[in-house]
């Protein structure tokens, strides 16, 4: 989506450590006008996937997911980050391992919004090496719902984490693919017309 | 507002411990068309307060305060809930005691996305003894930045936290406000005409 990598190009800060920083309007400061016009984009893609739900995981994915649900016209259910690891029979509950943080934390969402009859759109603002996705995915098909497919703003190409989930036959869209980056350029995958 | 009150009246359960439990549709699984709605019913009443900014913080405010400002064409900015309490001299950052969790974590800004020239609407799903709102306003004032106001989605009127803000002179409206609440009723608070 040529508008979120201009927007990458003009605001995006790539820091060490594979870092790119979007916070000044994806992440910690929300340009509502544009994650709107990104939600609509989503739910084009998957207009004909007769998505019932919308699956993120606090926090950053939250805007983005409500903008496509709206524009989809499903309900939001997202994951919580929860601090304790004890099981409960009411919550699909899986632990992801934060790339950023370099931690374990447990997602949980409870049972009664996730049920065998509904067809799952994930969203997420960023897609690198595919933790939260794969999380996300497990809490899915625990829940015995259908995996429509993977939607992100932004996926970090280089860090595998979209293409091995491509390679499952999991359909993934990202509205901006980097292929690679350094401090001086960014360069986006395009795929061949 | 009656939507509001409505759907609390039909799918809210109140749980021991002055819980509301409101999770289908207000915060674990969000409910897009009504939070669109309700986002739009906080943007009519700070139409003229001529805002910069909506100043929530992650998770559950974060949709709800995406539509106020989506509405209201402004930039949200989210507060992130820190595990460390380091300080940093490029975030404004400040202690705020959960009543839920019956601990305290710290709320953290980057300095970048909120400054003095900016007019702040804190946007939160709940109020009930205040502490993140008061957190969000010292955040506000830290920054030098001037606050419109807050809003929220539902406010548990009997634990005070939004009385003690208005006696304050602080602007705070909640779009239901609840007076008392049992398991057998739930009274709400009306302004009189």
């Amino acid at each position: 989506m040529e508008l979120l990598e201009k927007r990458i190009l003009s605001d995006g800060v790539v820091l060490p450590g594979n870092v790119l920083k979007v916070g000044s309007f994806l992440n910690q400061q929300i340009d509502v006008e544009l994650l709107a016009l990104l939600g609509g984009e989503i739910a084009r893609l998957f207009r004909e996937s007769r998505v019932t739900k919308v699956l993120t995981i606090e926090a950053s994915g939250i805007a983005l997911a409500a903008f496509a649900a709206a524009e989809l016209r499903v309900p939001v259910v997202f994951a919580k980050k929860t601090p304790s690891s004890n099981q409960s029979s009411e919550v699909f509950r899986t632990p992801i391992v934060s790339y950023t943080h370099k931690n374990t934390y447990m997602a949980a969402v409870a049972k009664e919004y996730l049920s065998a009859s509904d067809r799952v759109l994930i969203v997420d603002d960023f897609l690198a090496t595919g933790e939260a996705l794969e999380g996300l995915i497990r809490i899915t098909e625990e829940a015995g719902a259908f995996l429509a497919g993977c939607a992100v703003a932004v996926e970090k190409g280089f860090q595998g984490g979209g293409d091995s989930l491509r390679r499952r036959g999991i359909r993934v869209e990202a509205l901006a693919l980097i292929d690679r980056m350094t401090d001086r350029e960014i360069v986006f995958r395009h795929e061949k017309v």
